[in-house]
């Protein structure tokens, strides 16, 4: 598209080079054909470096930039706007069941459902109204999935998995995995290891996100359950009976042992560790790579570290060398002092 | 289930209301509907606070409860025997093969082995007496799965990985993946990449379980071994060359870096990491978060922390900001003597 | 194979009984009917227990085998030219479309593409010459895949990724997922959280190869760049907009956050975290388990810990017990002096 059309449709004003654009991209990273943007001329160097072809600025910009120029009221929600013209276009997912999907004859498919290739849906589950199962997905028996929640492709929902409405669950994702759960004892000198059934289900409440290859397991009995707008990155793992009340972020790669409860509202960071049959007040933020071994009752606001402490504690440790060197220093000059 | 129903079939006897139940849960997390237990008198403030509809104790309970009781002589067993009434219903895997599951024709299938739809089984490969095979599952060329094992939807098998009798491996796990092996030199002052070739296989002993999204992969040379009665959590990676003998657990999100060989009756918990080219000795337990950058030889039982080390060190460290307070103090006064 | 016939292709001489040889091994995992080697005399106590079959020797090796030897000029040549004789063959995937994969008519292929059975390619993708997509693949609507380009089983990219030429991508793979992004504010004193749209795409260079079940998020706006000869392990999380510029490893479990740019020839170690929106400078090493908080400009060419630091301030945090019990009785011992 040309600079000038792309000016057009953002109500805004072109100067310099009717550029070819396109794509959209940060400062840094665009290259030629890209648009960029920049509010704050604090940024004033990224502009003058960027390798854009254009760049979104406010009309009182008064810094220039090496390539042509857009000059709109809010250069930052025009870009929101124009990398929508140029994203990939949303794929459409049709009502409709596609030939290969295999869908059990018991199955109950609400209005407007989408069911991709080769998709399997298991006897008596539930696909409610506008819900969109993408190709390659398996939903076990007794599965249940809420209107408008959107399925992403190779998904697996174990039997019983519940899902609210207006939920995404991406790429790889699986819900209802056996938790983990062994009896090990001795019998005859000889490690003895049996499984523990597991008996439960997982219950995901309505619009929770959850991303790319995370694993939830089901409850060994009962439910793991993960409440209403709880955002899940990728590659996090929840253990079984875990309880999430809801209006929490789990971020990548982030853990929750068995049993445990979260709170309204928390925030656990990347690679956070969290242990078993503990709880976790409304409102805690656990810091990234924080291994927490016991409850957090919310006198702490933010933990970080493992074990997991407050920023304070943890910088006295990290400057325990200084401080060490100092004292050694003290002692030697006293030692002197006395002996000399 | 009216719980008098329930009553009956646990040989209990019913106290309250004649609820409805409709699942089982722990007292916390138990809702209307639910049954709840309680063995141990010192949870009664759970039980008098739990919103179950009805809860099993034993009969020498005395501290009542806010719904319905019903006595039993193991509040314990009766729960797993009752969360079996409410647990979904194991899907039945019957023998045979799905109609749109591709068996290469040289596949050696064994008596009673369930095939689901959309999987893939490529030549050589041998699946024995008894398997379960989900649907959308891979398994590559030359591979062998043994008796009873039982492989949920979207695991895949590279070529020529072999799986022993009664394992149970969970949906997403990928067995025999390249591992991470490269030569990396310079030519003509540029950096050159070389892939090592990861010729050997993966190799799972008898009665291991391997949990949703885990990756092990294969040898350089010779097999990656997981030896018997290994239980595996989710999302863990095991490198390429690893040997664990057999008997051990590893919890969700651990990690083995290559040729690490772990003993019997090992412990690795939850987001450690392990070294390459390292032993870690029969009955050895590693922390969760622990990093393993040397062997361990069997003297510390447990270590934790990283580099890893026993919970006293650790402690110590942590300590060690309180502890240089304290010399601190001392040394100051020291001072005021001194110069006063 | 006969150990005679074996020494036969690799130009060497064998010694010893006329063994059955099945398979490739390190001399500590190797048993009966493995092929073994060993170049260098300070592994001679490994030689003298390992249970292989026979053992790969140099010419000039003097210290015998508990087995049959095979003398070589090279050992370590000699038992990859030996690991690919006993290897699993490598799948043919010859050129064409299975019949049951769904390629849109719209999809333009390369010449000798194979695709592999229930594999599902949207509108508008391309796929160039040579490339392998194996079973059960997911390419949504308008992405590329360069030339030579293998991926494997079950992977999924969504709409509008692009991967280079020469590429592995290994099982479980997700490319292109919506990356963690999210809105949260107050609205009548209830939170209120609302997704921002994932508008970017992934693309990732020329001889980039991923292991199984990492996965890399879409971008924000732009691009996801994973630059040319970046070699990713298993398990990794590489968030939205985060810029890698090539020619560097990934090791399994790591994860780099949002909008982070890594230079070219780092070394990112297993387990390691990387802080969001920060820059780590050519020819950085992040050690295993190290957390990166802020931009690393390449004065420390290695850093370990978390915070991340150099490994001598690390070494000094884990020596502060030692090092304060020793001040301790320094201070004591004033004392003594002091007030005796």
């Amino acid at each position: 598209m040309k600079a000038s059309e792309l000016a057009a449709r953002l109500g805004g004003t072109l100067e310099g080079e009717d550029a070819e654009i396109l794509a959209c991209g940060g400062l840094e990273e665009a290259r030629k054909g890209d648009l960029s943007f920049c509010k704050d001329p604090k940024h004033v160097a990224l502009v003058q470096t960027t390798e854009a072809s254009a760049v979104l600025l406010p009309h009182d910009w008064s810094h220039g930039a090496p390539c042509s120029i857009i000059r709109v009221a809010d250069p930052n929600q025009a870009c929101i706007e124009a990398a929508r013209l140029f994203a990939p276009p949303e794929p459409e997912r049709a009502p409709g069941v596609h030939p290969s999907a295999i869908v059990d004859p018991s199955v109950n498919l609400g209005a407007n459902v989408h069911v991709g290739a080769y998709t399997v849906i298991e006897k008596g589950s539930e696909i409610c109204d506008g819900a969109v199962i993408e190709a390659q997905v398996f939903i076990g028996e007794g599965c249940r999935v809420g209107k408008g929640t959107h399925i992403y492709p190779q998904v697996t929902l174990r039997e019983g998995t519940i899902v609210g409405d207006g939920c995404i669950i991406h790429c790889g994702v699986r819900l209802g995995g056996d938790g983990y759960g062994f009896n090990t004892s001795m019998e005859n000198g000889m490690p003895k290891i049996e499984k523990i059934p597991q008996l439960g289900i997982v219950e995901i409440g309505d619009g929770v996100e959850i991303g790319s290859n995370t694993t939830i397991d089901r409850a060994r009995i009962g439910r793991t359950y993960i409440g209403p707008m709880t955002k899940i990155d990728n590659l996090v793992q929840i253990g079984h009976n875990v309880k999430i009340k809801g209006f929490s972020g789990l971020i990548a790669q982030s853990g929750v042992a068995g049993s445990t409860e979260i709170g309204y509202g928390c925030l656990i960071w990347a690679q956070a560790g969290i242990s078993g049959h503990i709880k976790i007040a409304d409102g805690v933020q656990v810091g990234p790579q924080a291994g927490v071994p016991q409850s957090l009752d919310g006198s702490l606001k933010y933990v970080i570290g493992a074990p997991a402490m407050s920023m304070k504690e943890l910088a006295a440790i990290t400057l325990a060398p200084k401080m060490i060197a100092k004292l050694k220093a003290e002692v030697k000059e006293l030692k002197q002092k006395l002996n000399g």
